[in-house]
């Protein structure tokens, strides 16, 4: 008998609880183990007094601790008090189970050390992509492989807001106001919209991938909330979406991460995958592009994940458990390709600007309505410069001249 | 330290001999093993002379059989001497690690049930979607889920072969012709056009999916020998391409199986699969569709999968192994949902055809040349047929009238 308590009761919390009740018996054939929902942490339980789980609720975190349980799966969210429960269970040598990307990407690399000394796992598959098997693929089958890259999708409510800019010219407010409505966005939706939780995410993949320590907070992080219906304007006319794209890279000594937005051609991978959905595109040296995409977030693609990882530790697969290497990754966060930008010059001296973007740049765009200025006060131009830094030095260069107010920038992707 | 032998040094083996040699100090810090590669069976050791493995070589399975190894990687192919090699090693306490669909799908029940007699693990993960983690994703990552149902482009050689015929406007014979000038396909190449290949790694999936055993043999298949231009012509003039695809299914009592062309949406998941690429999208009852797709195959690819299960072995991951269900599954060979089906029909009696079209379906659409005869003596249309049974019926008696010599009928496949 493996015996499981739950800390947290709500949309995951709720949703693992329903799959160990579905797959209890399932796994006595070939675990000779059944599975047992033993005790569930909650705020209040008297909230829950005629839930069909209330006469394994606590509010009393010790209950916990004393029973016996041989995995705790967090599910509460947030670092506080996650982080100190987490600890104390893993010191107690019990195993954990988390699906909070927060606690991960900030004290994951302690908390598996600590795994470690007390000779229990900490398993996260679900902090990434949700339902999406990645994490033990990248350590485990793709183990073979020297990672060069990863291109990924991480968070459903940015490609939501994003998806539905897109598909129905939706403002930037309205789609949020949707979202929100529909349960995709939280009411405070900073983390996803400044692009914090998808940094989060990719923080956690590439550290794993790359075997150094890529702190989220070193990412260079842009999110969408300066994203309008004429950057779609402007994709669109060209055959691009706009992604909240995650990205990282390994190169010489460093690692390349980011968070931004970035046009993708409509038909490609990542440009095709709509709302709630994550992509995960994982470059490996010896097996090439491999492909993930699921639903990234929601009750039971989330307990999917976290289920996966309890039998996991039921099977004892994990002789030699997953540690984030202590050595922190220097971070680059300029793109160092060449590319095509979208650039949008807000000014009132259009001419000028027009000469300057043709001077600049070997090769350029112009949106023949920026010539004209039916677009008003704005020039917007597809730009092709040899790296990220020499970009932005020519931007300083336009932010210095007569009437030019702003001057934003969006990365075209077309491999 | 991990000895390794290696049965066959082809393509997948001399691939698999690189990846061990450059990842074979990788593993010291964590796993506490040397990888080394100890022995490589070949047919003629003459022919290898100069290779730089070459005093590791032999042709006398006994000296394999004889030596301190761990680890036997099959990489030789087929059926004959494989299937004997495999048991012989898999009774002799060495784990086995095959990269061989043809092995698993034909003898994997019987080989799985000997590796848990002897205590040891035979891992397959590269018999399926080359360096796609499919299997381990199935069968670990997604265990919460029943699956609900399998779609799979399998076969990197058709794809190939598809895809020329889809973009260039190649025909079937042309396009055969460049896939074996390529690479891409053998110079006999039935195994994949016949679907045959396909139909394995679906029966391998399927297998483990449903934890049933879906023999390859009873999986209805058809191949691609029978898809022409004008095929393609009526698939683009709606908007579709036309690929190899593998379907399964959970249904009651029984599993359907197929392998057959079947036009999906140009722009869905399934039809943006180009050239050598495999994806497979697995619908499981928690998670929904998950997709993976990567190369199906190759060199590199298929070792990088290999390697996966070399690392998984060393490691001691599955103190549970996989084994197959021994009961075998009642498979169903007629699709039993109302879709939409292209119908071609050759026959000197257009109008009577068209006639008795518009009679026997309460939806079809003709297409506009078999009315103006442009299109010689054919009538092609797309219907909407309740099941495969009742449109077998329908053509059957098509089958009967005056001057009908031949009707193909290829599913269309809108979700």
């Amino acid at each position: 008998m493996a015996c499981i308590a739950m800390l947290g009761y709500g949309v995951v919390g709720s949703g693992v609880a329903e799959l160990i009740l579905k797959n209890r018996g399932k796994f006595k054939k070939n675990l000779n183990q059944e599975l047992i929902l033993s005790k569930i942490l909650v705020k209040n339980t008297k909230k829950h007094k005629d839930n069909k789980n209330s006469d394994i609720m606590t509010d009393d975190i010790n209950e916990i601790f004393k029973a016996k349980v041989d995995i705790v799966v967090e599910a509460m969210g947030g670092l506080e008090p996650s982080y100190e429960y987490v600890k104390k269970a893993l010191n107690l040598k019990k195993h954990v189970v988390t699906a909070n990307k927060d606690l991960i990407a900030e004290y994951g690399c302690e908390l598996l050390k600590i795994a470690g000394e007390n000779g229990v796992t900490l398993q996260f598959e679900a902090s990434v992509g949700g339902g999406i098997p990645i994490l033990k693929s990248i350590s485990e089958c793709l183990v073979g492989n020297e990672i060069n890259g990863i291109k990924a999708i991480l968070n459903g409510t940015t490609n939501f807001i994003l998806s539905k800019m897109s598909a129905d010219g939706m403002r930037y407010d309205e789609a949020l106001k949707l979202a929100q409505e529909s349960g995709f966005a939280e009411s405070n939706p900073e983390s996803d919209v400044m692009g914090y939780d998808a940094a989060r995410k990719l923080s956690i993949l590439s550290t794993i991938a790359y075997d150094r320590r890529v702190e989220w907070k070193d990412i260079n992080i842009t999110g969408i909330t300066d994203i309008d219906e004429k950057d779609f304007m402007y994709a669109k006319q060209e055959g691009y979406n706009i992604k909240l794209v995650g990205m990282s890279r390994r190169e010489e000594g460093k690692i390349y991460a980011s968070i931004m937005p970035v046009m993708v051609r409509e038909e490609s991978v990542l440009g095709k995958i709509e709302n709630e959905y994550n992509v995960i595109v994982v470059d490996g040296d010896a097996v090439g592009d491999v492909v993930f995409s699921g639903k990234g977030a929601g009750m039971f693609p989330t307990a999917s994940a976290v289920f996966g990882d309890i039998i996991d530790i039921i099977g004892h697969k994990r002789t030699s458990p997953l540690s984030f290497n202590d050595e922190i990754a220097e971070i680059d966060k300029y793109w160092s390709s060449e590319d095509r930008w979208l650039i949008r010059i807000n000014t009132s001296n259009r001419l000028e600007v027009i000469k300057n973007i043709s001077a600049n740049f070997k090769m350029c765009h112009i949106f023949s309505n920026s010539v004209t200025g039916d677009n008003g006060n704005e020039v917007a131009a597809f730009v092709k410069a040899s790296d990220e830094k020499s970009l932005n030095n020519i931007i300083d260069g336009f932010l210095k001249l007569d009437g030019v107010e702003k001057v934003k920038k969006i990365l075209v992707m077309d491999r």
